[in-house]
C-alpha cells in the first residue's frame, strides 16, 4: 500500500510502497479516507530536536484520520460492536490500561502511551491497524470531519474542563485548535467568547467559528479590552492555545479573581511567573491539557457535532492528495492555513 | 399605596390601600412595575392547608417582581452599589446569614428563610422594601422579564446542577418552569432536549422554547420514545417539573445508567419507589431543588438572558392590571396559561 | 480441582471435582487461598426468585477471593505487570469496555457486566481464571483481607462518594458492609460516625470499627438522637446499608438540609417517599451505589489498608474450610455473623 | 485601653493607650484573650515596601485572635445567635458582600476586602470590634487555639481543596502553616504525609504534627525521595507553603501525572516555569490559596479540632505578654519559632 514514511533520521518524508499492516485478534484494519496534518507532523518533517529524540525511523507518519473498517480481528469481530464497512475515527493514543493514571480514569496521561504516527506506524497510509477499543464510530459524521476529531477533541477537553454555560471565555491563539475552542465554547453555552491572535486570517476564522469579539494584540491591549468587555471583572475561563510566554502573562491578567486558565499551547521555552500576584492572590486554578479524555471527550464531541451545535468545517482551509505532502507542509509553515486535510482513499 | 392583600383567613384577596412600607438602613424601597403570578399565589388565594398553616394575615401577596429603586436606606446608599432609578429585581428569600446552611453556601436552604408575599409583605403592591443584599440590577433586561426571574431561576438552578453541554435532557412537565428549563438546557448546550406534558398548549410553548422533541404521554409512551431517541441509553438528565408520582417513575426509567434526576415539581402525595431497581442498580443521582442558589443562579441567569441565549418571553401568555387579580387567578386555574404578569406601575 | 458448584436449579450447593479453568492470552490463573461468603451466595444457596432467574447451572459459586498467581496467559505475561507467585485479589465484575457507561468511566454500571460466581464460574474453587485487567496486586495485604476487598470496596465507594473530612456520618445497618463503612468514614477523617442497627452484636462490631456512637432503634429514636448529636442540624452524610424501607425514612429525616444520602442496601420491596418534604424542600442529594468504581475505589482502598488507617479484621467472625459451606451458610442465616471466610488453599 | 499601634511610617510598633473601639448595630465588641503573631506583622514591624504601600498609620496591628464577647450591637443582639460571655474568634477579612466574588461564594477573593490589623484597627489590643457575621463561636475550643484559627484555616483551605482520603501528600515548607497542613492532611485521611524543610526544628514540629516522613533538602533530594516513597508515581497533592521559587520546581516535579499543586507560600520574586514539561504534559492542576473559604473552612476546621482529630498545639512554641512584642518579633526573625502567641487578657 501507499504510505507517507519517515525513512531515516533527517528532514522530509517519502511516499513509499509498504506492506499492509498486520493486526491482532483485538484489532481493526481501517481503510483511511481522510487524514489531518498537524503541527506535530511539521516537527517530524523538519526533524527538530523533539522529533529526533522521539522517533525511530522508519515509521509511517500521521495520527489524525477517519476511514472505513476493512477487516476485524477475531475477538473484535466476536464483540459484535464494530462491523466491516463502518465509518470510524480513532483515538491515536494507545495506552497500557494498567498504570495508576489508566486505573484512575486519566488514561490520557498514561506513562506508556504509544502515539500512532510517532511511536508506531500511523495514518498517512491507505490502511492502519488500531485496537478496537480506540475506535469510535462516526454515526453519520463525514470522514473529513472525523479526520480532525483528534485536534477538535483537544479543544473539547480544554473548554469543557470548566463550567461553561453562561460564562465568559477568552481564547488566546487562533490556530486550528484555538478556533475549535471558540466553537466549543459557543456550543457549550458561553455568554461571551473573545478570541485573540496577531494573524487577521486566524481572527477571521475565529469569527466564523462564533467569537463574539476578536482582538489583535498588535493593535489593541488584550487585557484592557477584556476588562472593558466584562465590566472590569476579567473572564471566567482563559484557554491558552498560543504556547507563547506572553500568552501566559495575558492569561493570568485577563482571568477574573477565582477564575480558571486551561493551558494547551506548548511553549518551547520557560515563562517568568509572578505566583504571588498572578496565581495566589487571584485564587486562580490552572489546568494542563494533554490529549483527550478517554473517552468522555469523544462522546461529548460526537454529540455536539451530530446535533449541529459544533461545525468545525470553517477551519478546514486546504485539501491535498497524499502525494502533495510537501505542499501541505508548506502551507502549514506559511502560517496562513487553518486545518489541512490529506485526501487518501476518499 | 395600592396592594393586593390577604386580609384574613379564607379564600380570595383584596386590593386595598395600605401604608407604603417602612425600610431600614440596609434596605431599598422599590417601585414595582411588573410582577409574576405563581402557583403559590393560587394556593394562597384558595387558602389550602399549606396556606392556612403558613400565612398570618394580613399580608401583602406576591414574590415575583421587578421595578425601579425609589429610595435607599442610609447604609445601602453609602455602599454605593445601588442608586435611585436603577431597574432591579430581587431574590424573594430573605435568609439569616448565620445558620449552617447559610455559612456553607447553601443559603437557599436557610432554616430561617422569610419569603416575601408569604412570611412578610410582598410585591403585588406599588412599593416593596427589600434588603439591599437581595437586590439584583437588571442591567438592561426589561422589567417584564425581571418580574419572572424568580421562577426562571428555579429552572436555571434545576438544569445547571448538572453537566449540560453535549448532554441529553428530558423535561417532565411543561408548566412555566418546565418550559423555562427547556430554554435553559438549550442555552447551556444540551444536544437533545425532550419535553413531555399532557397539555398540547404547553407542548407548543416547550417547542417555542427550543425543545427538539415533545411527547404527549396521553398518546405516546415517554420511556419508550426516550430510549428510541437516545440509542437505547436513556437521557443523561431528567428535570422532574411535574410533581406527579407518575413523573417520578418515568424519570427513573428514562434516566440512563449513571444518570441524574433533578426534582423541582412538588407532589402533594407520596410516591412508591423501587430503590433497588430504579436508584441503586442504575447508579442514579437525585437532587432536590429548592429556590435559587444565592447568588450563582442569578448571575448565570442574567448572563444567559443578556447574551440573548435565553429568551423567556414565549412563556408569558397573559397580562393583567393589579385589579384584575381574580381573572389572573382564573387563567392559572384553567391550566391553559404559561406565565401570567401583573402590570402594576409600568 | 475441588469447587463448590450449583449443579442444578434448586436449593443447596455441592463440593465437586471439576476441571481446572482454561484461560486466554489476556487472562491469569489464580490459586485461591481465601474467599468471602456473601449474602448473594445465600440467595443462590436458597435459590430465591432472583437466583433462579439469573443463574444458569452448573456454575461454580463465589465472587470474593484472594490468592496467588499460578499461570499467566501469553499477553498478560508479555505486559510484564503481573508475575507467577504474586498475591492478588480481583474485581469480580467483568465488563465490556465499549458501552456508554464503560466509555464514560462508569464501568461499574456496564450493561454487559458478567459477575463471577453468578454469570460465570467463580472463586469457591482451588483455581479461578480472571482477565489480567481485573486483577489487583495485594502488595503486602494478607490474602484473608484480600478476600473481602469486594464488599469492603462497596463501603469505600459508598462513603467516599461524599466529602468526608470533618463531616458527620450516619451508617444505617451494621451488617459487614455497614461496619466497613464505619471504618472507612473514620479513616477518611469524619468527625462523628454514628451507627445504627437492631442487633447488639453488630453494634459491637461497629464500635470496634470506630463508631463514636451506636444507636439501637429498638430502644432509641435514631432521628432524635442524631439531631441531639449534631446540634439539631442532622448529619452531612447518611450511608443507607440496611435495605429496609424504614431505613430510607430514617435516612431522609436524619440528613441535614443540603445533605447527602448514599444508598447501598437493596430493599426487597418498594418504599413510600414524600419527595416534597424529604428530598426537594431539604435540598438532598441521593446516590445509588453499585459495585466499586473501576478502579479508583480499589486504589483508595488499598492505600487505606496498607497505611493501617482501615483494618477490616474485627468484622471477620468465622472461618470454615470449603467443605463446611453448609455451616457457613447457616451462620449467615442466623444473622449473628460478621464476615465469613472460606479457607481454600491457605 | 492598651493596644499595639503602628503610629507612623517607619519600623517598630508601640504599646499605647487608645480609646475602646466604637461599634455599630451589627457589630460585636470582643475582649481579646490571646492573639497570634504572623509573618505579616513582621513585615509591618519592619515597614517593608508592601507595608509602606498598604498601611495608613496610625493603626492597631494584629489579625489573629480569640476572646470573649463583651458587648453586642443592637441588631447583633436581636439576632439572638451570639451572647455576652461567648468565647469566640473571627474571620479577619471583612468583605463587601456585593462584588462578583462575594456573590459567587468566593468572598475570600472579595476585591474590597478590609483586613483587620492592616486596613483597619486590629486585635493586638484589649478590645476589638467585629461585624457579627465574621464572628465564630469556639464551642469549647480554648482561646489560645482560637487565636491561631486564622493561619490554621489557611492550612485547612490549602489541604481540603483536594480529595485527601487515601491520598499521598507532600508539604513543602514547615513554617507554622506548613506544619498545620501536615496535621490537616493526617486528620483528613491522607495515607502518606511527607514534609520538607531545611530547618531541623521545623521538621521536628512536622513530625509532631503527624508527618510520616520528613526530608531535609540540604541532605536529601526531595523529588528522588518522594518518588521512592510513592512507587515511582509522585504524590497526589503538593502543598507549596515555602514561597521559594525552588519550591515551585520541586512541587511540579514531585506531583504525579494528573496530580495537584495547591500554592499558599507567597514568593517575593518570580519563578521560571517550564509549562510544557511541568504543567501541560503532566496534566497538573494548580490552585492559588488566599485566606479561608467563608465559611466552609471555618466549619471544617472547628469540627476537626473539636473532634480531637487536629491538635495544633505542638506548633505553639512561644508566649509573650503584649508589652514584649519586640521579643516576639525577634523570635520570628530568628526563624526558630513555630507559632508565637500574645497573652493579652487571658
Amino acid at each position: 500500500m501507499r504510505a507517507l514514511v519517515k525513512k531515516q533520521a533527517g528532514p522530509g518524508m517519502e511516499v513509499c510502497d509498504v506492506p499492509k499492516p498486520s493486526f491482532g485478534p483485538n484489532d481493526v484494519l481501517i481503510r483511511v479516507r481522510h487524514a489531518g496534518v498537524c503541527g506535530t507532523d511539521l516537527h517530524i518533517w523538519e526533524w527538530d530536536s523533539w522529533a529526533s529524540n522521539r522517533l525511530k525511523p522508519p515509521v509511517v507518519i500521521g495520527h489524525e484520520f477517519a476511514g472505513e473498517i476493512a477487516e476485524l480481528g477475531r475477538d473484535a469481530a466476536a464483540a459484535g460492536l464494530l462491523a466491516v464497512g463502518d465509518l470510524v475515527t480513532a483515538e491515536g493514543h494507545i495506552v497500557c490500561g494498567h498504570c495508576l493514571q489508566c486505573r484512575l480514569g486519566d488514561a490520557h496521561l498514561c506513562r506508556r502511551t504509544q502515539i500512532i504516527g510517532v511511536d508506531r506506524d500511523g495514518a498517512f497510509a491507505e490502511y492502519i491497524a488500531m485496537p478496537a477499543s480506540n475506535v469510535m464510530k462516526l454515526d453519520g459524521i463525514p470522514t473529513e470531519i472525523g479526520a480532525i476529531m483528534d485536534p477538535l477533541g483537544n479543544a473539547v477537553h480544554t473548554v469543557l474542563e470548566a463550567d461553561v454555560p453562561g460564562s465568559t471565555v477568552l481564547v488566546l491563539g487562533c490556530g486550528p485548535i484555538g478556533c475549535f475552542a471558540v466553537g466549543v465554547a459557543k456550543a457549550a453555552g458561553a455568554s461571551l467568547v473573545i478570541a485573540s491572535d496577531y494573524n487577521p486570517k486566524r481572527l477571521d476564522l475565529a469569527r466564523r467559528m462564533g467569537a463574539h469579539v476578536t482582538i489583535n494584540p498588535g493593535s489593541d491591549d488584550v487585557v484592557t479590552r477584556v476588562r472593558e468587555l466584562t465590566g472590569g471583572d476579567g473572564v471566567d475561563l482563559v484557554c491558552e492555545m498560543s504556547g507563547h510566554p506572553s500568552g501566559h502573562a495575558t492569561a493570568f491578567a485577563a482571568a477574573r479573581l477565582g477564575g480558571r486558565v486551561n493551558l494547551l499551547g506548548t511553549p518551547s521555552r520557560t515563562t517568568e511567573v509572578d505566583f504571588a500576584r498572578d496565581i495566589i492572590f487571584k485564587g486562580l486554578t490552572l489546568y494542563g491539557v494533554t490529549g483527550r479524555k478517554m473517552y468522555e471527550t469523544w462522546h461529548e464531541m460526537r454529540r455536539l457535532i451530530r446535533a449541529g451545535q459544533l461545525d468545525p468545517c470553517p477551519v478546514i482551509t486546504h485539501r491535498f492528495p497524499l502525494e502533495k505532502i510537501a505542499e501541505a507542509i508548506q502551507v502549514l509553515k506559511d502560517g496562513q492555513a487553518g486545518k489541512v486535510i490529506l485526501e487518501i482513499g476518499a
